[in-house]
């Protein structure tokens, strides 16, 4: 039997390059499952349902929350947002490694649901560079810029909160960074410990 | 300024591999310092103080003891053996990653003194495997072959104390998880959370 997969959260401001190096990875390995989220907003042209979102009634959406279907929701201009645990958990049980990307607020609530999930932070490697990202999105108002620039140090002070901070200087680089972390957190004492019971010491031979 | 080095501590029973684990490591990388033990222990022929052991006297080793030189320290067979802190910390100051290879007991007095440290267990992929290892070792008797088996097993019970478990199927794939778990803790938040703070918020440019 496989062993479970990893639940990984992954939170970073805009401008992290977070969206990059979620693209890298899952070009790397095909073991990632890439959780899809519920939203009770309108699709946008060419949006699907159960590609880009799940997109549901409010009512489906509040029966989630109250049925505990969800391991974390927000509202966000008058739209639900949230991570339907599901799909997610017949993932993890398949041995496929769960990428999430969430925002600070959601991270926290995953964290208090799940002690298991494994959450990285995603930190640009300067401000300058931060700035230089922002700004180089062409079609981006200046106060919108200003906005996200002071949402993302606002949401850097919350990078300690995490289990472990990757700095996107390259993307590969940063790529190499979570690929460590999802590997040597299944070699945690934790998960392994089951195998050094069962396929160990179980298995021993009746002389022992 | 270079991020100070981890220290890992590594332990696993005699045929886990880990003599074989640790010079794959110091070959893939320059980075390691190999830590040097100190003993009471008379050299035998072709030994050499500084490389082998550092070889000392009782009194000396009982100084080292009082004055808290030591991370570690056992008696065995009449002799003592003693892990010294000072060439560590000199090692990890310079970046150095300091790998220790210690006994389970060795391995619980640093986790006390070191809550950095870092403990990784190495075990046998079976136990058919552990006693093939000791049997192919043709020079060994059959009743310390079944000596270090008892012992394996015993040790074996104290790994899920330990931060990390590796199985050593293969020399390059349990050396692909230690280089794992050595990249992924210095991306611990607690380490990099000075990253964030010093390199990142202390060079905000005056304006914002």
């Amino acid at each position: 039997m496989k062993d479970r997969g990893i639940l990984i959260v992954l939170s970073g401001p805009s401008g992290s390059g977070k969206s990059t190096a979620m693209a890298e990875l899952l070009h790397r390995r095909d073991n990632y499952y890439f959780s899809i989220s519920a939203t009770t907003r309108d699709p946008r042209p060419g949006e699907q349902d159960g590609v880009n979102y799940w997109f549901v009634t409010r009512e489906r959406f509040e029966q989630m929350i109250r049925r505990d279907e969800l391991l974390e929701h927000a509202e966000y201009v008058g739209n639900c947002y949230g991570t339907p645990a599901g799909p997610i958990d017949e993932a993890l049980d398949q041995g496929k490694d769960v990428l999430l990307d969430i925002e600070v607020q959601g991270a926290m609530q995953i964290r208090s649901r799940r002690t298991d999930a494994v959450l990285i932070f995603m930190v640009p490697p300067s401000y300058e560079e931060l700035s230089r990202r922002l700004n180089s999105r062409g079609d981006t108002p200046p106060d919108k810029i200003k906005a996200r620039l002071e949402t993302a140090l606002r949401e850097l002070h919350l990078a300690p909160e995490y289990d472990y901070i990757v700095v996107s200087e390259t993307v590969d680089g940063v790529a190499d960074e979570i690929e460590a972390i999802i590997d040597a957190e299944k070699c945690r004492a934790q998960r392994r410990a089951k195998f050094v019971k069962e396929d160990f010491f179980n298995a021993l031979p009746p002389h022992v």
